[in-house]
């Protein structure tokens, strides 16, 4: 963090603002120009009251300069990171086992999520997923979920989910859309909580999830910057909670031909420069193309994601919402052992990864001779 | 919207969709190809049970022709367009005269927001807007606004800008972040309530406006296509809520100088061709400039806007949040003036707007003359 | 510009970068952090020789603070604007008067461009364009213009275009797509080029354009940046050429409605901050809706455009390119009698316009007594 | 292609298209609206004379359904995907072996290349690459290649690089920004041409490209829609050339974190769905940030590419340009190891991946019974 002093502040103030910094154990440095002095900040700024630097006399504004997420941050460096798992029912997130996360976009009858459960854990799922309460772009879809007319629905659906769930030995993730609702959810027995996109900013159900004991999976909003996602990923985990597991599945760009850009390079951004959590991709929203689901759900492993999040339907060609992209079930079987190998490649493979803070002090040592061998004479 | 039957239909089930059609009045045309058949659906079809058709024997999908967004949409065609006006107290929107909404981007105490109301009065505003619980995009800001700490904090603060409001005969507009805080809004005495960009696709959150008796302005999601966005708008509106207003304030693309793109194009689409509701610009996060506020809000008014929502405070270089894009007192006094004389200007000379409309007859009775004329010989 | 120091550098290293810079006439100053030292480079950091700098021992890189545009830029400061007039033929750009250039997106044939000349005279245009060589998203369409086929095509359509001008009183606008035919332009008389979208950044046609001395008018790339655009527009004028017009149509955004995003914000910026440079908008390509382009060339103006780029066409209905965005003759005499109308308003209105520059020192001189003032017992 | 007659169209001109189109060979079918005719246009509609069509009497306007593009289209069918190969000198791209492409962004001094063009050969790469004219954004960096000044220093630049190639066994990669120098590229050896982000939709130099018999690596830009760019790479194609080769290197979003925006789900879609060609991957450019390049260029592999563009430097902490995105050469060494391996797994999962095609059939037939089975009594 940077204060920038006003081109009016006297000495005194500069001097009031770094004695203000030090009294809670910052250290500072300053840059004094022709017209405006700079205080550069030093330690975890995170918890740096910003409001109260910027009221006191001679200040003009703050400009951030390292990272203000916290608990979502990569702790350790380059060459030494530190990822964090989390615990979806029994099943361990983010650890050495690749997690697939499968079922259909709706839940849309016990018959329906019942063989949905049957075939996703036959193929080798480890949770079972299924909207009860569904955005619509349209308010006259004729279709939000089977859960979303009343409380009663609303809980007679996560009961049918819940219960295929337990019958075949997958714990369930299910998306929430009100704050209202997160208890009613922990009540039912859903072991994970999903925000979905167009929440991806709502403040007051971010706030509220603070408080479940249950994992989260965030979904990355379409016109979130890397790092302002993590910004409001951090405001759930604000307050000490950890079990937050990061999701990529596609931002807005001038493409017309994928439904959204599945942004691969956010899920390497995350796994291997800034955030400490299990990233996870949803190729389904991501490309919104059924066939497409394969290369880029693979593609996800390699650039980082250790949880995949899957569309699949007993018969896609019939189903409620998201047909489209939903997966035939032989498709499915298929791609989660193709994950499989992926996976277990990627771990075979992880050591030829070398960052490049291994070998910046070899290179950095030769820069001036390098320059005399290549610049020599041209 | 056009159903489209799968390959292996046959055509007693092409049939018995076009019979369901009839049954709810609607029109039908076919198109039957080498391998598929098209039913074209004529007539209102946001009213049309996508779901139930969906669900018939032989259908493959459904594919969106025309607009399915109906009370939001403009009734009359070109040349007869008919905009709907909105109260927001006892001051009319989107009729003859141009309202200006204008305060701080948050009440700050009762000291800044009597004065803030004070000369935004004087310069001319129509209503004040101050927010009490804002959205900060990393959770450490230190100020999330006067009312966010407990609902009396939220009462506290709503009294303060009411009060304000009253004392200087501006009826108020506060953005609401909760659907639980709706009827403490209501309680309070604020004359309109708003809906931030970042809750723009928030579905419980819309839901529950549709019964609220306020007015509510709907800021359009920085991701949302012109026409993705009025199917959110129409969603409070689905009930028959007629009192909402449109705002653009800025869409994300590949800019960095500005915060974010100010898309004035919406603003021309929705009044000039969308839709019958009023329409807001905010400059303010629009531009994310102080410098640049001036141009782009008289570019609005010339856009289509008849609502100018603007962010100034007695002093914003001390504004606890987005002080940089507030204008200074005598800075909004000038515009309020501007735009006056901007609005009245486009009064004068819309007769000079001529629809196309009018004169496509002419020129497609001469078409092939014309064609004649230029390409002869060429 | 800062210069980064690694952070093995010695202090004997930082010291000769400090007196090559000196040695240039850059004025510096140092900010010694515990790991790096960075060197600020005060001074007009356009002519720096970069390369040089990052070559020379213990430089670690080189980080762009102040603008790298100089010829591009505005000299003035806020409150002290200073244009520039540019000529095309004998008509004056950027100065008192609007310039409307307006004509079809193609020269189709010798009656229709006479005939297209002949109306734009008579509504008011003060400039003729029109394409001859066409960009084409398909190599199949089947016509990229009237002179695509071989040089005696070109110059047989270059002189169709000056013809019609000539006999109008008209100077022509028109684009050029291969510097190998920036000469035939020149011969032929045309009075003003034009560089395309899809050109915006080709680097070798930027720079034959360095040596004509025939005004360029420069459209922005519609992934640019506001920045970014400009260094772009000053490769043109590098070497010294003056006589070059801006010109925003559209960006891409996630929006469909609309063929682009008219980016009026950039307008604003152009004008009123960053370049001193006369700022075209057109609102044909900015829109590809022909009814919208008479709302946001209006707006255009507001934003801060002196010259409008439109098509129109004796009868766009049988255009042979982009008809569906050409305006019928008479919706375009209606239209540049609205722009004049909103032009003058513009200039009457325009000392109400006041940047902050002028209120800064007084507010900022209240500072500490208005943080008390509203921020007292709060 | 769909025909859109206009409302005043009469029958007889609508039998005259339909006539016209049998003539050339194509079938046709009609939808007679209420108000409108449409005509469908069934077969290879890329050879269709639009603007013949356009211009007869009734015509309203084309409507484009089916691609345009037909040499760069897939020509099998999903499951039945037929890829074609490229010869880079003597080596096969879009085969059985991954090509690995790689050296620095700019050839900077015979030294330099020469130890370039030794480290990525003994590291596996298969081709060498090197600018010799640099695209710049900004016209005073001081360095735009070297050869960028006459004739002779391109010639001597391309010297360097094809001499370094042969020395090792490599055959040479060399963007080309100017048309007037493609002979030139052809005469000192070059192997291959590329065209850079900034010239995608420069047309007269891919007019020029059509001619040279070298195989051209063609990049997307950075604003263009999967589709969209096809349609330029067709514009090499259009007259019979066939040795081309795409390449993703990231497109603009509202993303800060990382340069571009790699899109590998546009990959995925040239590569298993819309084009017959070699897909390349390039994500030094497509990340700009050094230790993101090893993660996302195997995922690019999976994802669909064959090519792999990547830029190494013998040190590039001292590279003239894009040195922050350079391997360090034991970076890039690890890199091919791992891409090796990525490569073999593809290869050997490939049979996994079945497109919907393959179920489609099955789970039509089923769709009736299964809606029975889902949704009876729900």
């Amino acid at each position: 963090m940077i204060v920038k002093m006003s081109r009016r502040a006297t000495p005194e103030e500069v001097d009031a603002v770094e004695e203000k910094l030090h009294g809670w154990g910052y250290k500072t440095g300053k840059m004094i120009g022709e017209e405006i002095t700079l205080i550069g900040v030093y330690g975890d700024i995170s918890q740096l009251p910003n409001g109260e630097v910027q009221e006191m006399a001679g200040v003009e504004g703050l400009i951030p300069i390292s990272r203000a997420y916290k608990r979502v941050a990569q702790k350790g460096g380059p060459g030494n990171l530190i990822h964090q798992t989390v615990h979806i029912g029994k099943v361990e997130v983010g650890g050495d086992d690749l997690a697939v996360i499968a079922g259909p976009c709706s839940v849309e009858s016990e018959a329906q999520i019942m063989e949905a459960a049957r075939f996703v854990k036959e193929a080798g799922a480890k949770a079972l997923r299924g909207g009860v309460v569904k955005y619509r772009s349209s308010p006259y879809s004729g279709w939000e979920g089977i859960g979303s007319s009343s409380e009663e629905a609303l809980r007679n659906g996560l009961k049918l989910i819940v219960k295929a769930g337990r019958e075949f030995g997958l714990p369930t993730v299910v998306e929430v859309l009100d704050q209202n609702d997160v208890s009613i959810y922990e009540d039912m027995g859903v072991d994970c909580l999903q925000v979905g996109e167009p929440n991806s900013k709502n403040q007051a159900l971010l706030n509220r999830l603070r408080e479940t004991p249950l994992p989260v999976i965030h979904k990355r909003g379409n016109s979130l910057d890397i790092e302002a996602y993590l910004l409001w990923v951090e405001r759930i985990m604000a307050g000490g909670k950890e079990n937050v597991i990061l999701c990529e599945r596609g931002i807005v760009s001038s493409n017309k031909y994928t439904r959204n850009t599945l942004d691969l390079g956010g899920i390497a951004a995350f796994h291997y420069q800034l955030s400490c959590l299990p990233v996870a991709v949803d190729a389904s929203h991501g490309t919104g193309i059924r066939d497409l689901v394969h290369p880029m759900t693979l593609a996800g492993i390699m650039a980082g994601a250790s949880v995949i999040l899957v569309e699949t339907h007993p018969n896609p060609l019939i189903a409620k919402s998201d047909g489209f992209q939903g997966l035939f079930p032989e498709q499915f079987a298929r791609l989660v052992a193709a994950c499989q190998q992926v996976w277990e490649l990627r771990q075979r493979i992880e050591p030829l990864y070398t960052p490049s803070a291994a070998w910046e002090q070899t290179y950095e040592a030769r820069v001036n001779a390098d320059k005399k061998r290549f610049f020599a004479g041209v």
